[in-house]
């Protein structure tokens, strides 16, 4: 059995936005050298989803729009965490809705994704690095 | 270690619906030979789930009422994502909302759940062939 | 390739709990003797969640009120799945938004995870006990 362990690195300039990391979980996956197995992406964060859904600016702006209607950042005084000082506890409900992790196939060397399935790196809490693992056993 | 690919197909009738999928899931682990180790189910579209839970026709109505009043497909052109002259914009977050994949432990050759455990296909936006990955690996 | 599997069982006294489980996991990926590879945490309940985020308990008050409003155990009767002599359709919810399981990757014979990243169960309808699978496959 292989296995490769990876971190990337994402420093978004606002509170909210959606990257996709694709290319770069594709990267890591040449560089293991497994042809069948998994791969576990997820961000090292708690403020911060990996998710895996359409890359089409109108979808983004909706997920935006619906979690931030759905769990608001304001008034910050209304989430019992924010007490500690902190101003991000509508962050980590967000992503527990959007969810941690992907666990992606690989078949042949290759993510075996659908035609329209792109990983993302989902950030609620940004304005500074956080990073992401990517861990993948196969052989 | 052994590795197994399958992929099954689900042509829902109607927007939304839910299909248990335990026994062909079942059926694939039996075809890998696979002892011990983990089995990945994920739709390969965008705008459906794979989940685990209860199979219980009231449970699924409570289901498809509560995300489509909290997610609504109407109006449509409420949706940015709509713009593109989908319609399924909705489709796409309540799949995040029920998450997108379940990975199952196999012991002993068979599926490792509970007794209640249960696993569904979930469709958003269907109405059109889709098909869902069943990776294994293990020994 | 090595495997292992273990079961925990959690009894909460109310309704709806959370607890750190993190060492517990900890402790199974030690008896695995695996230094490489994943860890499936999951219920083998479908009212039950297994989720990553912060053992701060300000934001576990702040999860237990979002989603109590979002999914109301009251009124039970506004539930279908509640037709069947069940008081729990909500608890079924709130699993899904919150999620069924996490999957950890394993490096060098730990948790590979992120300073603040704690493994909690997370109970919707506890006054029972209830089993949590830890299943472990590397080398």
């Amino acid at each position: 059995m292989k296995s490769y362990r990876k971190e990337l690195t994402f420093h978004l300039p606002k509170r909210i936005g959606f990257v996709n990391v694709t290319a770069e979980v594709e990267a890591a996956v040449r560089e293991s050298g497994v042809a069948e197995g998994l791969c576990l992406v997820n961000p090292m964060h708690i403020t911060a989803s990996v998710f895996v859904n359409d890359d089409e600016r109108g979808l983004l702006a909706d997920f935006e729009r619906f979690f931030e209607a759905l769990v608001p950042h304001e008034p910050v005084r209304s989430w019992r965490h924010n007490d500690t000082g902190e101003e991000n506890a509508d962050a980590h409900v967000k992503r527990q809705l959007m969810g941690r992790e992907a666990v992606l196939a690989i078949t042949a060397g290759r993510l075996d994704l659908g035609p329209w399935e792109q990983v993302f790196y989902g950030e609620w809490d940004g304005r500074r690095p956080k990073r992401v693992l990517v861990k993948i056993i196969g052989e």
